[in-house]
Order: C-alpha cells, then structure tokens, then sequence
C-alpha cells in the first residue's frame, strides 16, 4: 500500500462539493468538511478522508437523512435534549455543541445531549469549538457495538469515545481517546494496510485475541461475536474494568441521559440511533479564567520538562502532537491511503464529480489484499 | 501474612473511637469513619482500616489540622470553590459534595472544587452521596505523585481516580476507579502480602518495569524516581497515553479549577495540598428522571445476560461487585491483614485507647518480611 499526498485546499474542495452533492447546504457541507479534515491534519487518519465512504455508503442506503436537522425536545437554562432525526451526526452534533456554549455563558454551564444521530467524526472536534470560546468542552458519543465487556464474548458497548478540551498556551489541553484499547477506524487502517494488529487489541467471534483485522472487522459486521477489548485490554489485573467503566460513562452521558439508543442497539432497522453528549463549562464560574489559564498552562509545560525515561526524548502532553501534525502536514500535504482513493473515485463517479478536478491525473488502484472494511 | 475477620460494629466503634480521640467531633469522627468502612465492606482494602495509620501519622505531623473545616472562597449558583485549609479530606470532601447536590437541586448541576484539602479516601464515597439523592454523581481527586506520564521516569501525577454514581435498579451503576492501572494501595496491600507485583504495573527508579512492591514504593517516598503506569501500561499501542490523558482530566477539575497545588507538587514543606472535584446532576434536567433510571437498568441488565467468554460465568456491571461484597462482609465478617492490626494497635496505644475493648484477646504480630508502607 502506499500514501498519496494532497494539499488542504484540494481536499477541502472535494468533500465540500460532494457533501452539496449529496444535498447539503453549503454551510452544513463546510461543518462536515472540517470535521473530517480536522482530523486529517491531526494526523488522526482513521476518522478522516478514509470515512467519507462510510457517509457516502450510510447516505446511499437511506440510514442518513440530509435534510433532517435536529429538533430541542426538552430544555432548561443548564441543559437541553436534541432529537436528530436521523440527521448527519456532524450537523446534529455542530448544533448541539452552540447550545451547550450558549448555555455555559449564560449560567456558567450546558448540557446537551443528543439521540436519532449518525456517527458525527472525532469528538475533539466539538470539545474545541467549546475550547476555541474560552471554555472547556467535553463531548462524547457511543458507536456501533465493538467493544467487549470485560468477560464478555460479544460487544455490547461502542469504541465510545470521550474528548475534553481546556484553554492554555502555547496551545490548549487537547484530549479526544476511544474509551477500547484502539478505534475501529485504527482496525479499518491497519485492514487497508494489510498489517497484523497488536496483541491486546482484538477478540475474534469466539472471544480469543485475535491479529487478523480483517476477520475481526468482518466478525463485527456480520455480527458474529468478538471484537475489541476496552482501554486496559481483557483481564481485570490490566484493567480491562476501568476502560469498559469509561465506555459505559460516555453511555450515560449519551444514550441513557437522552433516553437513546445504547450502542448494543444501535444500527437496527437501517436507523444510526447514533447519541452523543456535550458539555461546556465557563472556567469563570470558578474564579479568574485567565489565572486557571496560566496554572494549567505551566503544569502542561513542568510535564514537558519532566525527567524522560531511557531511550525517549519527550513527554508529550495531549494536544501537542495534534497541533505539530498540522503544522506538518498544512505545509508537506496530507497523506491519503491508495485504498481509500479508490474509496474518493468510486464517490465521485457516484455523485457525477470529475475526479481530475481535485486530482489531476492521478488515478489510483487497489493495493495489497483490500478488499473493503464490511461496512 | 493472614487475616483476622471483625464485625462491622468492632470496626466501627474503634474508628469513631479514634477519631473522636484526634479532636474531631462526633459528627466528623463519624463521616471519616463511614468513608473508611465504606471502602472494606465494598471490599476495596487498600483505602479502608489498612489507611487508618496513614491519617494517623498524617495527624501527627501535623499536615492534617484537626479544626480546619474548610472556607467557601468563590461561589455562583452552580459552582463553588472550597480551600480545606489543611483540613481532614473527609470532612472537607463531605461538606463540598453536599454544596453541589444542593446547587444541582436548585439549577440542575452543582460544580464543586476544593484545594489545600488532604486524602478524602474512595472518591466513589462522594458520588454515592449524590446517587442517593437521586442525582449523578462525579468526584475526582489528585493525591501525591506516583503516576508516570507516559515517556516519562518520575511520577508527576497521582493515582488521580475518577467517580461516577447512577441511579439504577437494582443497585446504581458505581464505577470508581484510579487512572492508574493500580492505585498506590494496591501496591501498600501487596507489600503487606509480600507478594510480587503483575507485569505491567510499576516501574523502578530507572524508569523500567518492576515487580518489587517495597522497591517501588520507597523510591517513591524517596522522591528516587519510578512509579505506577497510568491505565493503558506504557506504551500508547496499549493507550498509555489514554490512562495519562484521564489523570489530567481528574487534575483539570480538582488541582487547575481550584487553583490548588498539582499532584507532582503535592506533600511538600509538610502540607498535603491534595485538590478534589464534586459534580451532581439532576437527571430530571433532561426529562423524566424514572424513566432514564428505567432505561439505565435495561442497559445494565443487558449487559450482565451477554454472552460469557470461555471459562468465565459473568460479566460484572460496575457496582455489583461492591453491593455483592457488602452483604458478604457484614454477614461473614471483614477481613482486616495482620500487618494493618499491628499498626492498629499502635494507634491505640497512642491514643491510649484500650485495644482489647475492641478486639478481646486477639494480640497481633507483624507477619512476613513487612517493614512498613513508607509514609
């Protein structure tokens, strides 16, 4: 396999005009653009260019509504409850996210919790627009069900994924992990790549480890049992417990508090039955912004200097490798997987787009032993 | 080493005894006590008697004052900032969670933090309190550093747990947990057992993995270097990075929010310095309370009838083990080391409280090679 190399601007341009393609309005098309290249340049691949066949798929088939938007269903001065109806997890969760921020102004915080959304891309991306406001953001969203409970033989809970965000310098606390040991979309790489997975990472149908990703991505689709283990792998001595209690947190504070689908049940029926939470806190309500600003920021830097164990060279602290990525990438060009190049033609032929527009002559071919990641 | 067995009633007349002895009240001799028992009944040694010399010597010393109760220093309608003033972590703990239930009855959500405190015990005491209201509950709370960032040789954060309580039937959904792959507590019990530690757990002064508990635990009393993996081990293929990621949330809103001490800075110029966080929510903020309490119990029940991997018979629902060991406890007796009846005795022949009024004829003796936690 191998890596193409892309300017912002190209991709930027691409998944605009599909997303309008597809029949979004341009500002929708834009919110669902950066979510997906925010996570490009992050250097986070699994939940970037390489999704966009997933939403094209989850669109064709009807389980994505383009034109629903979301409806408040319930609400308070602190918090509020949005069904999306089916909507673009992106544009639910855009929405969602301005609600919490405007509430946290106002009393200091918001919470609102969504259910009947689709998947909405990585959950840093609404911590941030809480973040880039001055104000922590946290939000969460369960998923599809490939984690295995601990003692479990068949995923019950999501990759549910949990993000928090808080203002500092030289660049905010940035902190947006799967609450499994990796993603699906680390598995959907590694498939596309043809490499074995790490031990500690997957459960194949019969609740064994497993490295194959593809058998295991399989097993997942076709319901077969297994799956991935929770943050802390299988066992309760390396804590297997501890990531399967944060999976079922982000539950709480998505499916259960909106009275949703839990991952278990979601993606019956051709519904996502996606949920998610957000929260935004005005660090204000607890003293002066600035000087909590300034305290994080110097433990964030003490962290940095702290003593490295032998053989490394830094500590990092979470956000720092997302904002050196960008740097790195905004001026070398974005790395694109061949595979999912096929992906991005196949799109554009779908939805009459031309191709050498974005790309010029390049045209890609299926590498290695690919053969797609079961959606 | 062995064990001696004690009914809940000896323990409980001992420590209120003791504590009273100290110079707190009765009421704060009791909340001190509750949050002790509370954790040996859940079955959760390492933070129940075998802690009680810690407070002991903490007390002597002088880092613990006795009177200070804790001052609001800032507060709005849904937020509050306490500084203990050196005071017990417990009472101060107590007094913070009862302001963010109060906040949380009023608004919908009470955000309560704390600095210049000391160790409060298990942060799910705090949550329950809020679950028994009928509320989510959250604590959080740093403690001295013991924790090494992923790359890192020393400790700069600590065991750092989380807290989140539910309502549920039939028993809430209870899921405490340090955002190490142990606590330090873990360590002191296996120190007290002289057994060696699991892979995957410490690392020595060298900043490589170690099984020696007593090694591990005075290099960090020492301040030599080493110490606990986060949650994840330490390396980010196993989400070390994840586990590090998690004690900086529980820093954000204990140690940054509070404008309190760090966790590396902890413990110094004889102050514990130790910061907490207290959340309550109203689930009715989001509709009808019972009904996500309903939706909460399907989701647990549903998780505890998945299907079981090879040769295990259940998978646990956060909770369920701590409510299972309650009734077995106070029905069997609670399992008290020797080692920690040793350092019991000391206590109350310091406080020159006669022992036997507690324990009869029961004289203990240091068992195995043990020669102390290192405090």
């Amino acid at each position: 396999m191998g890596y193409q190399y892309w300017k912002y601007e190209q991709l930027n341009q691409l998944c605009n005009d599909a997303f309008q393609k597809f029949g979004f309005n341009a500002d929708e098309a834009k919110t669902i653009t950066d979510v997906l290249l925010l996570s490009d340049v992050y250097g986070i691949e699994s939940h970037g260019m390489q999704r966009m066949y997933r939403y094209y798929k989850s669109i064709q088939k009807g389980m994505i509504d383009i034109n629903a938007k979301g409806d408040v269903v319930f609400e308070t001065p602190v918090s509020a409850v949005i069904d999306g109806h089916d909507g673009m997890g992106q544009v639910i969760g855009r929405k969602a996210m301005e609600m919490a921020i405007e509430k946290a102004k106002t009393t200091g915080i918001g919470m609102v919790v969504v259910r009947n959304s689709n998947h909405y891309g990585i959950a840093g991306y609404y911590a941030k627009l809480a973040c880039e406001q001055g104000l922590i953001g946290l939000s969460c969203t369960n998923t599809n069900p490939i984690m295995v409970p601990t003692y479990g033989r068949t995923a019950m809970l999501g990759t549910n994924p949990i993000a928090v965000a808080m203002p500092a310098e030289p660049y905010p606390f940035f902190f947006d992990a799967s609450t499994t040991v990796v993603t699906r979309g680390k598995l959907e790489v590694y498939n596309k790549a043809g490499k074995a997975l790490h031990d500690g990472w997957a459960l194949n149908k019969d609740g064994h480890p497993s490295n194959d990703a593809a058998d295991v991505l399989g097993n997942i689709a076709a319901h077969k049992g297994g799956g991935i283990m929770p943050l802390g792998g299988s066992t309760e001595d390396t804590g297997s417990h501890k990531g399967y209690g944060w999976a079922m947190v982000c539950e709480l504070f998505s499916s259960i508090l909106s009275m949703g689908t839990t991952s278990d049940q979601t993606g019956k029926g051709g519904k996502g039955g996606i949920c998610h939470g957000f929260m935004a806190i005005n660090p204000g309500i607890f003293g002066d912004a600035e000087g909590i600003k300034a305290h994080l920021s110097a433990y964030l830097e003490a962290l940095r200097n702290a003593p490295k164990a032998d053989g490394q060279t830094r500590i990092y602290t979470h956000g720092e490798k997302e904002v050196e990525a960008q740097a790195r990438l905004m001026a070398e060009g974005i790395p694109v997987n061949d595979n999912t190049m096929v992906e991005v033609l196949e799109l554009c032929n779908y939805l009459n787009l031309d191709f050498s527009k974005y790309f010029g002559d390049y045209m890609p071919e299926t590498a290695g032993s690919f053969k797609g990641n079961f959606y």
